[in-house]
C-alpha cells in the first residue's frame, strides 16, 4: 500500500468508530446527540487519532486496538472547535463548509455539546481498550492529553490568542515569542499528545522521539493553519478565509510575512521527515502525514 | 471528635488543598488563573470531595492520600456551575453571594475557565495520587466520573432542565418521571460517582452499597436544593431564589408541592442513615454529611 493509500484507510477507520461511537442508541437526549453527530460527523481530516494509530504502529503496536481510545482525540479536538466559534469567542459563522453548531443549533446547545464531546473524549481516553491489561497506559494517556487541553495547554492558548486581537505595540520579537507560545499551546500541545497517546498505549519505553516529532509537527500545522487562511478561498477552506488578519490576529503570515511562513514550512519539512526516520523508518505514513498536513489546501 | 467537627475539618483539608492546586506559580495566564481561582476558592460546601474522602475512610483507605483527587470532583463540579451560570443557560447573576464568573469577568473567559475546571478536574483523577501501584485504580476513577459528568450524565441533564423550562402541557406521571430523570443526571450523577470514587480509590471489591447511598444522596440533594430555592432569601442562599418557580421549571416544589417535598427528604433522611450504617457503622459521618445536605439552610 502506498503511504497516501495508507492515510486514506486510516481515516476510513476512524470514521468508521466514530461513526459507531456517535450511533444514536437513544441514551443520550436527542438534541445533544445530533448536536454532537453534527460536530463530530462533518468530516474532518481526522489528523490527531490517524496520529495516534501510526504512532501506535511505529512503537509496535496494533493500531486496530486502540481506535476508539484515539477517537477521544477526535472528540476533544471538536470540543474546541465548537467552543472556538461561539459567539463569545471567535464568532465563526462557517466551518467545515457548513454553518457552525451554535448557527445550525443554539448557543446552549454548543456550549453542552462542546463539554460533552470534551468530557466523553477524556472518558474514552479512560476506558479504551477495556481490560485491566491497559489500565496503566489508559491513566498516562488521559492524563497527557488532560494535561496538553488544560488550563496549561489548549484553553491558555485560546485565552492568549483572543487576548491577541487588536492592535499590539510590542516589540517584534516580544511578538514572535508570544505567537509561538500560542501556536504551541492552541494546537501544538493536542497534536504532540496524540502522537505521545499512541506511544503510550504502546507501552514505548522512551516516548522522547514521539514527542519531538509530536512538537515540531504541532507547529507546522499552526503555520500551514495561518498560511491558509492568508491565500485560500472560503470554497478551498470551508470556513470563512482572511478573518485572522482582518481581526488583526497575531498570525504567522501578519507576523512574518507570506515567504518566510512558506519557508518555515519547507524547514519543518525536512525536519520531521527526519525525525519520522528514527521512528519508522524510510517513507513511512508519519512521514506522509507531515507532508500532507503541510502541504495541505484546505 | 463529632461529626460535626469532622465534617468541618474535612472542609479545611480540601479547602487546602484546591487552593494549593490553584496557587498562581505563573504557569496559567493571568486572567485564566485568576478567573478558576474566583470560581472554585468563592466557598462552596465542598460536598463531593467531602463524599468521595468519608466513602474512601469507609471503605478502609487512608483519607489523606486521595485529597487531590478528590479536589478533581470538585472543580468538575465547578465547571458545571459556571456554564450553568452562562447568559445562553440559565443566565444568572448571583452565585454563592457573588457575581457569577462571566458578570465579574466576561463570557469568553468564563466559557474557558469553565473548560479549563472540567479539563483539568478529570486530569487531576487521571494523575493523582501519583505512582504506578495507584493507576488501576486511576483509570476507574477518572472512567467513573467522565460517565458521570458526560453526554449520558450531567451535560444530558442540563440539556433536558433546559428544555423542560416554560409551559409543559404533558401528563403529570409523565412530568414526575421526566424530573426524577433530570435530577438524577444533573445533580445525582456526579454526587453517586463521588462517593464511587472515594471506594474505588480504596479498591473496595464492592462499590454496590456505596453506589446505593451515593444515588440515593443525589436525590436528596436535589430535592433539597429545589426546597431552599423555594423558600430561602436570596442573603441565605447567595443567588436568586424562586428563580426555578419564576422561570416555571420543572422542580420537586413546583411539581409536588412543598409539604410533599420536605416528606420526602425525610423519607430519604432515613434511608441514607440506614445506607451509612451499613458502611461506617453508628453515627458515621457519611451519615452526618447526609443529614447536614438535607437540612442545610443555603
Amino acid at each position: 500500500m502506498t503511504a497516501s493509500a495508507r492515510l486514506a484507510a486510516e481515516r476510513a477507520a476512524v470514521d468508521g468508530a466514530l461513526r459507531r461511537l456517535l450511533a444514536d442508541r437513544g441514551e443520550r437526549p436527542a438534541r445533544l446527540h445530533e448536536a454532537m453527530a453534527y460536530a463530530v460527523l462533518a468530516g474532518g481530516k481526522r489528523v490527531r487519532p490517524i496520529l495516534a494509530r501510526l504512532a501506535h504502529a511505529a512503537a509496535g503496536g496494533d493500531p486496530d486496538r486502540i481506535t476508539e481510545a484515539a477517537c477521544g482525540l477526535e472528540l476533544v479536538h471538536t470540543y474546541s472547535l465548537v467552543h472556538d466559534d461561539l459567539p463569545a469567542m471567535d464568532d465563526d459563522v462557517l466551518r467545515r463548509g457548513r454553518p457552525t453548531l451554535h448557527v445550525a443549533f443554539d448557543e446552549a446547545t454548543a456550549i453542552l455539546a462542546g463539554d460533552a464531546l470534551l468530557t466523553d473524549g477524556l472518558g474514552l481516553l479512560a476506558s479504551r481498550p477495556p481490560g485491566a491489561e491497559w489500565a496503566v497506559l489508559r491513566a498516562a494517556a488521559v492524563a497527557v492529553v488532560a494535561g496538553a487541553a488544560g488550563s496549561l495547554g489548549m484553553v491558555a492558548g485560546q485565552i492568549e490568542d483572543l487576548e491577541a486581537t487588536g492592535p499590539n505595540d510590542r516589540g517584534a520579537a516580544d511578538r514572535a515569542a508570544r505567537l509561538e507560545r500560542i501556536h504551541r499551546r492552541k494546537t501544538g500541545c493536542l497534536i504532540r499528545a496524540s502522537v505521545e497517546v499512541g506511544a503510550i498505549l504502546a507501552g514505548a519505553a522512551d516516548c522522547g522521539p514521539f514527542t519531538a516529532f509530536g512538537d515540531r509537527l504541532g507547529l507546522a500545522f499552526q503555520v500551514a493553519d495561518d498560511v491558509l487562511d492568508a491565500t485560500a478561498t472560503a470554497d478551498e477552506l470551508g470556513k470563512s478565509p482572511g478573518k485572522d488578519a482582518d481581526a488583526g490576529k497575531l498570525t504567522y503570515v501578519t507576523l512574518h510575512g507570506l515567504d518566510a511562513a512558506r519557508g518555515r514550512l519547507d524547514g519543518l519539512e525536512e525536519e520531521l521527515a527526519e525525525l519520522a526516520r528514527v521512528l519508522e523508518g524510510a517513507d513511512g505514513a508519519l512521514a506522509e502525514l507531515a507532508r500532507f498536513i503541510i502541504r495541505r489546501s484546505s
